[in-house]
């Protein structure tokens, strides 16, 4: 799911108007910093927004109410897109978003959030706090005046609704998907035709055959929005979003002017809130499944492996081509792929290893 | 690995006095309340010491050294296994250890840390904050006046060092196996001999013969107590201890006399602790396994899938034995099983499927 989709369908579909964030007996507290979050998600949305809102609520708490944080959902304050650019400016101390959006900023910001057959939300967090990735994140968006924090992830997502069956890799010749990003290259590769299309417009288009098939989320936000309504197949697993990785986007004047207690208490909330999303994510994902299959009779498939290994080709083809744009690049793709390829070793006998056992 | 070894390791291998965290700049800061925590680890044990450390740390620097938290090693003040008493008494205001330990004050406290067969840490930390599963905790340790809240995992770990091969079921009668807990229930119906030993005979142990075989951690852990010099083969996965979740202990009376700002802060650094102990291992593991297979040639080798599923057989029955026991375990038993159906099925087509198609 892109940026562009908020837009329209926090419009479209949801209450503006920002509200402050709601602390019991903290009304009286005198507010030392006003900070304001703005996000790329729709105010509210389920997971993403309301981790954002969990997030803002935590520093406050924390704090005493010494920092108030107000969050605003896209198109309240800024537009999504706009959420960089606020933040870098200080217009807004603080944001909440996703690093692939920027990538008009740095190509190699799509390395922080999702990375066709890349890393899980639990390898990404283990790169990022204990592998050098965090470094490299803060070193990129520093010219922007931005520190970048990990700040919640949606696990591994699903890899789409379709309106065809997924039998060889020909069956993605002309297929008519909405996939933005780097998965969308990857289809664009192997025959695809990827179409770009607010969220709004998704439902329909695929009921009109404007479309044959779309990626969102994962079954916890795809339930909502009512896909299994309009598309007969949904796919698995999400090869092009492993495990993204949301981001907290903090202004560093504003960070510097902290005390080192409040500096402490906003980089903190924002781990325990990577920690938050990715729980919620898992327990309700499993839930929503259940309903989907049980109570909506929705196809489930798993993508045939000759498909899954022509898209992994084609998406190392086009995360060497990422990495090639320039020498901040090279360097991330040294880092995250060199420890992609040792993580996938210790995976194999400790996660995989496990669940396969599991399910013997 | 359990309580046991650690006492013994601790007096024998590393140095004792407790050292205030330090935190750089807040000498003068005046606190107001003075917390320790006693905990079941040697002081300064490779992360799950050093992660009660850095959980102190966290505390203290978002609260401006209102609250000054003062680790201490097992033995330091108390040994290991006194950790809950002195928690629920009060003369410690906080402990980190594991649930497992505490299985003479509540039989099921035993499903809160590590479950053979049971949720990996990511579903673990998705049961516990998104699945009913913290509440049921926080009523089993209620009438020992403590909170519990998770504070670290050390994700899946492996299934230990052997002396011999593990080719059939067979394999496992007469084995000399040091493995606690539930664990060491499934291997006693297995045909196995399990033998308690602290930490620090079992490397002698394994050496003469007295022992076949010995689970501890997993690579990170195991590599820095040099198994790999006295054992030929390393099994996994670690069915016994899947994603084994670590324990604050607060005590209720010292928590209710916080302010609420203190009370969010001690809350949210042991949320960050948890996401922090698990990013460490995965990536110090992986490291570590490489270390151990190149350097020092250690042969890695999976558990054949016919004694996989006799120990999961076999695990169901000890699980089910221990729901039997009163009626808070089979109120436990019954969401964390409802819980681990309906989550293998959500992993099958997301986490396992998409490791799956990386590797294919």
């Amino acid at each position: 799911m892109k940026r562009r989709d908020f837009i329209r369908k926090a419009g479209a579909t949801l209450a503006t108007g920002a509200a402050a964030v709601g602390v019991p007996g903290m009304a009286q507290a005198k507010a030392e910093f006003n900070w304001k979050m703005v996000t790329a998600w729709p105010k509210n949305f389920p997971g993403l927004g309301t981790g954002a809102n969990l997030l803002a609520k935590t520093i406050t708490e924390m704090s005493g109410g010494r920092i108030k944080v107000k969050v605003y959902g896209a198109r309240e304050l800024v537009p999504a897109f706009e959420v960089y650019d606020t933040v870098s400016s200080g217009t807004a101390e603080m944001g909440h978003s996703g690093a692939y959006y920027w990538k008009g900023k740095s190509e190699a910001a799509q390395f922080f959030s999702a990375v066709p057959f890349g890393l899980t939300a639990q390898e990404m967090n283990a790169w990022l706090y204990y592998g050098g990735g965090l470094a490299l994140w803060r070193e990129l968006y520093q010219p922007f005046g931005i520190i970048p924090v990990p700040a919640g992830n949606s696990g591994v997502q699903m890899a789409g609704w379709f309106n065809k069956q997924i039998n060889t890799v020909d069956d993605l010749k002309g297929l008519k998907m909405r996939i933005p990003g780097l998965g969308g290259e990857v289809l664009r590769r192997a025959g695809g035709i990827t179409v770009n299309m607010p969220g709004g417009e998704l439902f329909t288009s695929l009921q009109s055959g404007a479309l044959d098939a779309t990626e969102w989320v994962g079954p916890y936000n795809d339930l909502a929005f009512g896909f299994y309504k309009v598309a007969k197949y949904y796919y698995y697993p999400g090869w092009h979003e492993p495990g993204s990785t949301m981001e907290a986007l903090i202004n560093e004047k504003a960070f510097n002017a902290l005390p080192k207690d409040l500096q402490q208490i906003v980089l903190t909330a924002c781990k325990a809130a990577n920690m938050d999303m990715l729980s919620e994510y898992s327990a309700r994902n499993n839930q929503a499944l259940e309903t989907l299959v049980n109570k909506h009779k929705v196809n489930v498939l798993p993508l045939p492996d000759e498909v899954l290994k022509t898209l992994k080709q084609l998406s190392e083809q086009v995360v060497k081509a990422l990495a090639d744009k320039d020498p901040k690049s090279r360097k991330i793709y040294a880092s995250i792929s060199g420890f992609r390829e040792q993580v996938m070793k210790w995976d194999a006998i400790s996660e995989q290893a496990f669940m396969r056992a599991r399910s013997l």
